[in-house]
């Protein structure tokens, strides 16, 4: 009880603890991470997406799909190799977001740890998911603009 | 009381939450991730294999284990900077593995704190772990296969 | 109580389970992990301190970092692609991050679960930081000292 009931907004007797969902500090962080993991796991679709765009695709085996699309007349541009392509852009988006995302989670499981206020927790986690999205539109739409 | 009963399978009175071993969703949670987990750290094994069959080490300073390979006889057919070869392929597949696994098993332990039902979660992480698996040997065993 | 008695030094007699900073265990594995993840993200920053020192960007529009260098009296020696170079060297070290640090922070949440012993869990995660450290000084200071 002494150590259960500091971040507990709704006053139980026998708690939990900070991991549970009674918590409304966990229960910010388990919506806001899988947010962010969820952009992370859809940045697969956006490559897929772009190496269909180009015809640029990955291995040898996936060179069926080229043959498919010259033979449905969408020529692609064929750029395999080319290192500042869009196929290149959105790969080094994903790592990014693996590299930044996934700390931020493991890190903020333990946060939520040691019973930081809501308020201040919430806002952390919300301007991060917000700085992720910024990001990915920054690196993806407005470069792509004024450069291809 | 009124939130640890839900998910706990030995009905213990005074429960720990979902985040306990005594929480079969939990105990499963951790069964198969960790066998994921350990898969992907096998990657790292995986693509030290390949370096060595082929010859193709990432830094200079490996060079010392192509020197000494020769020494033994082995040649190796120094396919350096192939992007197309088997050491891009392992290290794609491992690269692959983090953008998969780590995700699954961050928005699984948030998946545990909403009481699922037993069967279900079970079912996820197994589904889970056998796609990864063959996921595995279709990009390295069949691919090698048919093209090299 | 049977189950949240175990691994808590601090005899409280309604416990909070494995996963609270009142079981010494998983207050040393979040110390220790916090380390790690930020060791981790900080190779975000000494990638940059590379690029900027060898003027090797990432994307086009980066270069207006190299025009500022160039105006600035900084030539910086331009080793686009080099993929040996102190650039990749920070890439791949982070990247080799990811593959451990992330992996080793998952599998240690789950293994507290498993109430180990205090100082055998102390101990893994203490030489765990230990290595991933030195590791990072062999890969970037040594090499750097003998190969450039």
């Amino acid at each position: 009880m002494q150590h259960g009931g500091g971040g507990n907004a709704f006053g139980n007797l026998i708690s939990n603890g900070s991991y549970s969902f009674s918590n409304p500090v966990f229960a910010s962080l388990a919506g806001y991470s899988s947010m962010a993991l969820i952009k992370t796991l859809g940045m697969s679709v956006y490559t897929m997406i772009q190496r269909f765009r180009t015809g640029n695709f990955a291995t040898p085996e996936d060179d069926i799909y080229k043959q498919l699309m010259n033979k449905l007349g969408f020529s692609g541009s064929a750029t395999t190799g080319n290192k500042n392509g869009p196929v290149e852009r959105a790969r080094n988006n994903h790592l990014n977001d693996l590299e930044n995302t996934i700390p931020f989670v493991l890190v903020g499981l333990f946060y939520v740890g040691t019973r930081p206020k809501f308020d201040y927790a919430l806002w952390h986690f919300r301007i991060f998911l917000l700085s992720r999205i910024l990001y990915t539109i920054a690196y993806q739409v407005f470069s792509y603009i004024f450069l291809y």
